[in-house]
């Protein structure tokens, strides 16, 4: 008999498949299909032993596949009765195209479901030992895209360059343009920031320096394929920088 | 043999047992003492079958335990050897004081870890259909506390009235401060708004309105213990609010 199909648009966190929660686990586990993207660690597909996995994601500045096709792809196979698995890097709401596609399956009258996922807005930096937020250091943190110059330049254009952490997702690319443009916009140079690449992964790096060298030193990392750049006082508070001992267990602090 | 003890921020995520991680139900099975918050989700202590349970958060606007005997009993358990998992509502690193507890634990000298959660302020308006950014509609969001007006208000002196999604946490006793706040710093009063109590829990209440009616309405949940406030263009995007249908899932969208 068939039942029904139906999509769950999950999140598979920062990297570390101990970030994975229980219930991207047991979604990946009943799964038929799954779609990931690019930012997703590979270790997390082996939870989807039953799902054929088709990678959608963009590598090398070229999409693998168009949003309008995924949502086609996942419209159809659920139509069809299978549960497919829409697996993306982090939490599909913060930057992750899953407001369209949960949009896409409304309008289509398609079942589904929504996990979040931990995002590496806050991950990546507690992965370096860095609260967003810290009593009497910062009550507040702004999470801001850095892919797009002229969006990311109206967002700092209305924020004051004090008292709040700055997270930027997707500018490592233009790490010295946005440090540029923060210190243009009254960030003091010397306001501390960092660079985390490979979150929660065995292949973590951290840089740490201030803004100014932001421009010149963040640029080696134009290489790296994701990456989170903090920028305020919460970088400079002193906590040990992690280092990943096993899996799940993002270590930070002496060991 | 004795070996040594250790303690583990962990983060228990917004409520439903299955956004809780991997890692975090692997701390609670090994851990022989929980300390947990007010904002726990109770469900979460079930795997901590070993341990001693305490509460040590605030109820009724006293706390259990102040911040520094707090330190002092992880320090404490921690040099007899004991492994401690002081659990948090959401994230340790978002408004959780996990900054301070790791810092404290730094200086002692003692081994620790921190075991990320997810959210409240991404995953409360996920529940109710909310994503904190969508193309073309908000490509930044700004968390923020919304329990100390002073702070509050500082925060908001310092962000433009438009173009971002504001995510207020442990507001929902200053509704309608902070309502009247944002409409005095240029807020539009039809500014679609949205208060989360108990997400992700079957208990989940969802109020939307305009901004200038949270002020008045948005009153009513001041008996709720805890809950977020979202403020922005994307909580019209007109997605189905969730219902939780079972432990795990988070069932956004046509059942």
């Amino acid at each position: 008999m068939a039942i029904g199909g139906r999509v769950s648009l999950v999140g598979a966190g920062p990297g570390d498949p101990g970030l994975l929660t229980r219930a991207a686990v047991a979604r990946l586990r009943a799964a038929d299909l799954v779609l990931y993207d690019a930012l997703v660690d590979l270790r997390a597909l082996k939870y989807a032993r039953r799902a054929q996995k088709f990678f959608v994601g963009k590598r090398a500045k070229r999409h693998a596949m168009t949003q309008p096709a995924i949502h086609a792809l996942m419209i159809r196979a659920a139509r069809r009765g299978r549960h497919v698995v829409r697996l993306k890097g982090g939490d599909p709401f913060v930057f992750g195209r899953g407001g369209e596609e949960a949009l896409a399956l409304e309008r289509a009258g398609v079942r589904y479901d929504v996990v979040p996922g931990i995002t590496s807005a806050v991950a990546a930096p507690a992965a370096a030992g860095i609260p967003v937020t810290h009593r009497g250091v910062a009550s507040a943190f702004l999470t801001v895209s850095g892919h797009d110059a002229a969006s990311f330049d109206a967002v700092i254009a209305g924020v004051a360059p004090h008292g709040i952490t700055l997270v930027i997702l997707m500018g490592l690319g233009r790490a010295a343009d946005i440090a540029a443009a923060l210190i243009a916009r009254g960030w003091r140079p010397s306001t501390p920031a960092a660079v985390i690449v490979g979150a929660t992964t065995a292949g973590q790096q951290v840089w740490r320096g201030a803004l100014a060298d932001l421009a010149s030193d963040g640029a080696d990392a134009n290489g790296a394929a994701a990456g989170t750049i903090v920028v305020g006082d919460v970088v400079a508070l002193g906590l040990a920088s992690a280092s990943i001992e096993e899996e799940g267990n993002l270590h930070v602090g002496r060991g």
